[in-house]
């Protein structure tokens, strides 16, 4: 542990995520030592907006940080793993689909996966109202993690690995698949040249629904309708287009199934 | 045509559309003569509420309004048609999914197609926002009919049947198809004691992301990234649920196709 009252952090990445988580906790007295990149084209920028050093090589990291926040790809952790030094900090990774046993070697493991998406052109990410979801190898970790957690979010949450990866599995349903729908949407718009932005109070308004009751409570639309003349007309509007009369039929079937 | 100066219509049914539309036209100065419906007990409440009379007959339809305006569920508009008198002011029907050829035997007719979910138990529908498609059977009608639809909405567009089945389709889409996504998420969710309102943030986020860039640009997640660790442990997550399984794999490859 440092000396020192404030705690101090090693971020282990410097992609999108360590942008902002590094910022949001520099912003809240977490001080930066170092960041870790393979490349000094990605690490340096980072640490220099942290006050932090930098390195590109995991050897190299510096052994008595309090947290150790590794931000690097889902399928790169197991090997950023094996190449860090045993140290005594809390080890943490941020990832909603991977196993805190990824991390035993450390004494003292642990999960902060907080529940957005990021992007490097958007300056500044308010994290107090994002769900962190946190674990912990121990009672004692977690009431840590909490804290470190709580420093940025109003919204902390425990999850165990089953649980998280059930939440990062049903983003994937409600955000990515959906932008997935708006992009079928546009391009559909466009073959009539016709803009996207024309749907977006729809969109709003669909959004500000599942605010206030439950996502089957909000269902509306033809196959909710039972309204099969129009299924059947939409249908044959995509006659031509045989992955989206799938998609088609394969939601209206859904929501059919739903209200019995 | 009234002699007033003020402009008088007939709503043609009495449900959601009806009742926010009514309203919105009757704040404007328009005159609402008469709630057409098939029993009392749904035309007579929205009749007071505009200070109109009400039918549940269409012989009884006042014959020299401005406007009709059909209300109906889109199954319901041929019958609807047949029966009503051929009055001479403009006749406009509200569906995304109808050609306008279905007014034919009426001289003024018209399409006023309001593209926003509605729901009796939001109080009042601002309509300003609303994208309100028009189309119309002569240049004249469709002057009348822009000089209507601007008095709620600013974003009145010109849309032939085509473009308006497209419109439809889309909406479909990018409205109805997401919230039953979100609807899957609820239930993924609500398997593992976790609820859906963990999501809402990201799913603000999603929604914020594509007021900014396309759909395309905006898209994000496992797919996009390529990341097949992550897609082929979520498929085992699902490997009890082969429908969700289906959409998953569909989604992932559709998303996948279009960065190609």
């Amino acid at each position: 542990m440092a000396p020192n009252k404030y705690k101090t952090a090693v971020l282990i990445g410097a992609g999108n995520l360590a942008f902002h988580l590094g910022q949001a906790l520099f912003a809240k007295g977490i001080k930066i030592m170092q960041v870790f990149s393979r490349t000094e084209t990605s690490a340096k920028p980072l640490a220099d907006i942290l006050n932090a050093t930098f390195t590109t090589n995991l050897d190299n990291i510096i052994p008595d940080a309090d947290y150790y926040i590794i931000c690097v790809k889902d399928d790169a952790i197991t090997e950023v793993v094996k190449a860090m030094p045993a140290v005594s900090g809390i080890v943490m990774h941020t990832s909603g689909s991977i196993e805190i046993s990824v991390l035993q070697k450390f004494a003292k493991a642990a999960v902060f996966y907080p529940l957005q998406t990021f992007s490097k052109s958007k300056a500044n990410v308010d994290f107090e109202l994002v769900p962190i979801c946190i674990e912990a190898n121990s009672s004692e970790t977690l009431t840590e993690l909490k804290k470190l957690a709580s420093l940025i979010s109003s919204n902390v949450q425990e999850a165990d690995s089953a649980q998280r990866k059930t939440i990062h599995l049903a983003a994937v349903f409600a955000c990515n698949f959906s932008n997935h729908l708006f992009s079928i949407s546009a391009d559909l718009l466009a073959e009539q040249n016709l803009d996207f932005s024309l749907l977006l109070p729809l969109i709003e308004e669909t959004f500000s629904k599942i605010k206030k009751v439950s996502p089957a409570e909000a269902q509306t639309g033809p196959a909710k309708r039972k309204d099969f003349i129009t299924i059947n007309k939409q249908l044959e509007l995509l006659k031509d287009q045989p992955e989206l009369a799938n998609i088609y039929s394969m939601f209206s079937e859904g929501i059919l199934k739903k209200q019995k």
